[in-house]
């Protein structure tokens, strides 16, 4: 499963993104250029060159161009954790579920997320909502981990650091300009030592 | 300075919340009961039993009602780390910037933290601003971390660990019936030593 999909158009002999993925892009984009709440599905629909039909058979509403990509983050980060064998240890959970998750995202993600970042830093509203989604991605691996009978601190602090792996290691790949897709996979489990050794440096 | 500062009323011989700490319990009460979006200020005013006149001498905004403590905090949280010995380890940094802004927690903190729970839970545009807060709060002692030299991987973890510690001391100072306002710094300091003894059981 990939976060974002591509279908290949024969016709055009070349990849092309499919009416999900332009509605995410265009929507993304008219968020940064006219803010959030000035937004409409029939403005989003037209920029991505489709009928509101069509926006409402991918969403349910605008809000949910934003979230439905990160519930499926969540939750093969989840499903990551839940496939590691009962002995290894919490970090090496979270370690699966960032490989399982970040395995997911491909190129359009790397483009989408530059777009999002600008639109993200022009809104408080969408401020509040991405730092919603790192505290709703912590709690999701700590309740995994709990579930896998982790000390509730342990999964905790796990959690933070998954979080904090996915974000640095998302950071290096969005802004590396010959970055491969897979790319992202290693940039986060390399953040995830690091934050492990600086752990120990805490004092 | 503390975050809620009380005087004390000589001619009715107890200690009454003044006209801010009212508004502030006024504006929690009614963004529970009729959403956030749906309270204006002039009922925010009335409910406290003061003029709108008043109210703008305390804040901007019925926004501002919610954010003036947290951003107390995040000041108290920074003065703490900036007051530690240059050769204390980033997690003593961290237990001073507890100290200093738990510190200025009184009574009427608990009594509000209870209220604003139900408040956040209850709107996801609370919940948004809410989440906003521990990343800015994380994002502070990471600054305030880096300005002493730490490695920023470690000044990250570090503010999360605090920020961790602060949410689970006070979750049990709020919880707990008959807690003095004092044994807020405690339950963090202890908290904040938990997180440190599970990040050795990370793996």
């Amino acid at each position: 499963m990939r976060l974002l999909s591509r279908h290949y158009d024969e016709s055009m002999a070349r990849w092309e993104p499919g009416a999900r993925e332009r509605l995410v892009v265009a929507a993304v984009d008219l968020f940064t250029e006219q803010g959030y709440d000035d937004t409409t599905v029939a403005q989003i629909a037209a920029r991505a060159g489709v009928t509101k039909s069509t926006f409402f058979r991918h969403f349910t509403d605008k809000r949910e161009v934003l979230v439905a990509g990160q519930e499926t983050l969540s939750q093969l980060f989840a499903e990551g954790i839940a496939d590691t064998p009962a002995g290894a240890s919490p970090l090496q959970a979270v370690a699966a579920g960032l490989r399982r998750a970040c395995g997911a995202m491909g190129q359009l993600n790397r483009e989408i997320g530059a777009r999002l970042k600008a639109a993200i830093a022009a809104s408080e509203e969408l401020r509040g909502r991405d730092a919603l989604k790192s505290v709703s991605l912590a709690a999701t691996i700590t309740t995994s981990l709990v579930a896998r009978g982790a000390p509730e601190a342990t999964a905790q602090l796990a959690g933070e650091l998954g979080v904090l792996a996915l974000k640095r290691g998302y950071a290096k790949w969005a802004e590396a300009e010959d970055a491969a897709p897979e790319d992202l996979v290693r940039y986060t489990l390399e953040a995830l030592d690091e934050l492990r050794d600086a752990s120990a440096a805490l004092g």
